[in-house]
């Protein structure tokens, strides 16, 4: 079984495709983490550590997939990188699938290194490998290779980037005629067809945001076989109405959120539940019914 | 003094263009670190951190400029992290101006986070602050609008991606008409016009492969006032031969070698003399030699 084939399988098992993104901004933090966080970098990234555990606990009952962001803890430089790691090792306890979004992209000797570190265990087992990493792919397929290599030899996904969920991706993305964009999902799909497991999907996917329902249908036409990342759901903008045309018999994406289920212990609407997790919990919920025509 | 002044006054007062890489492979350290590092991923940060601060030592006399990649500490994890710190913080110290060449590009929250890493000093003062920082621009401008408000308020530079160095780099950078690099190249010239300083250059910078000389004059006519930094030289085949239409009046370019000068105590040739750092030096000589003519 491929990574697309324990993809549709670990969002069958939690009947959704939702995914949350781990973007720790520590003055977005539940109490007593936000407090703790304001020492200093070290004392930022263990309160960081100890809330990611935290919610893991929340996630793992209700979605099958994480996204860490890199940014939010190279920020807190080699004490965030550290939590990076225990989030990683946190998610995989807990049966999460771990999608690192670092989106890399390099020439080859140094995607190499890039996917030595997110996806093979880094060099001497210095750092746990994820299932999946977001890849940038503007140097082209040779630059690309390491990762498509790495991919297959961890039996990993990757998820190129084709069109980003910004408002304005298109400035570059959409140069040329047929746009860039659609090239690269060609190229993607053509990349991926090797992967293609017994689920009828690639293990090489495509960033798609999930801002853009209109171009869904456009780029799932390009990209047949090719598992898509939709980020923007809820704070970007993203709804679950429009969606429909990535999904296929309950498989086809997954659909990110995060600061929607972050910070849903700031909303007024939820003070009454009584701690950060139920507000967390209830915010999951509602994206999880929001997707729920879905699969 | 804007960051284009700072690097042409750096530039003449070594008299050289020349900057090297810092690409740490423990398989290549000399003695006594390559031995060091063998034992995990640990100790290989410790003999990087090591390494680093004597091969600084020999930098620093000869030339103005290093360019960290971040790739090569990352898969060190954590205690890579801190490697990569320490030889941010070491090659500052020797006076030395430090390229991070990271190639980030994201959203524009998670740019906002990539440029407070590594321009802006870390969250909470967590890492410190490069002199300049390579960027993918695939996303647009409002992705990119993070590093141009943090390069603005830290008097940094840029480098964006226009034209890079690996052989099949002309994949997507060369689609449509005019090709994608010609447009992002005209961005960055219009970008960077508000950053012009006293010495007549923006401090948006480009990247443009040494190994495309045929393609220099080209990408200087479009980019006239943006400092270009050319990796490949040397190693990747790029030589001195060609890269004149990149300078004008000794200024326009940094030229990047990591392997030529940082693998130099392998070479036979110079077994004769007493030690790596001898070595180093010499290759270190025989690239500002070849690249005295441009400065």
């Amino acid at each position: 079984m491929g990574f697309a084939g324990r993809l549709w399988d670990a969002i069958a098992a939690k009947k959704s495709p939702a995914m949350v993104g781990l973007d720790p901004r520590p003055d977005h933090f539940p109490e007593p983490f936000r407090s703790a966080a304001q020492a200093g970098p070290v004392e930022a990234a263990e309160a960081m550590v100890d809330y990611h555990r935290e919610l893991l606990d929340v996630l793992a009952k209700k979605i099958a997939v994480v996204k860490p962001q890199t940014a939010f803890f190279e920020q807190f430089g080699p004490a965030g990188f550290r939590a990076l790691s225990d989030a990683v090792d946190s998610a995989k306890e807990r049966g999460l699938l771990v999608v690192m979004d670092a989106k890399r992209g390099d020439i080859g000797s140094t995607s190499a290194a890039y996917a030595q570190a997110f996806l093979g265990g880094g060099a001497y087992g210095a750092f746990p490998a994820a299932d999946a990493l977001t890849v940038n792919p503007y140097l082209g397929k040779d630059a690309c290779q390491p990762f498509l290599e790495m991919a297959k030899k961890q039996d990993a996904g990757l998820f190129f980037l084709v069109k980003t969920s910004n408002p304005g991706a298109g400035l570059f993305q959409d140069h040329g005629q047929p746009p860039l964009a659609d090239v690269i999902a060609a190229a993607v799909h053509e990349w991926g067809k090797e992967t293609v497991d017994e689920s009828g999907w690639s293990s090489l996917g495509a960033v798609v945001g999930a801002t853009r329902p209109e171009e869904l249908a456009h780029f799932r036409a390009l990209m047949p076989q090719t598992p898509l990342l939709l980020p923007g759901f809820g704070h970007q903008g993203g709804t679950a109405d429009g969606l429909s045309p990535a999904f296929h018999d309950g498989k086809g994406a997954i659909v990110n959120s995060s600061r929607d289920v972050l910070w849903a212990h700031e909303r007024d609407d939820l003070a009454h539940l009584p701690d950060w997790q139920a507000r967390v919990d209830c915010a999951l919920d509602e994206m999880i019914a929001a997707l729920g025509p879905l699969v």
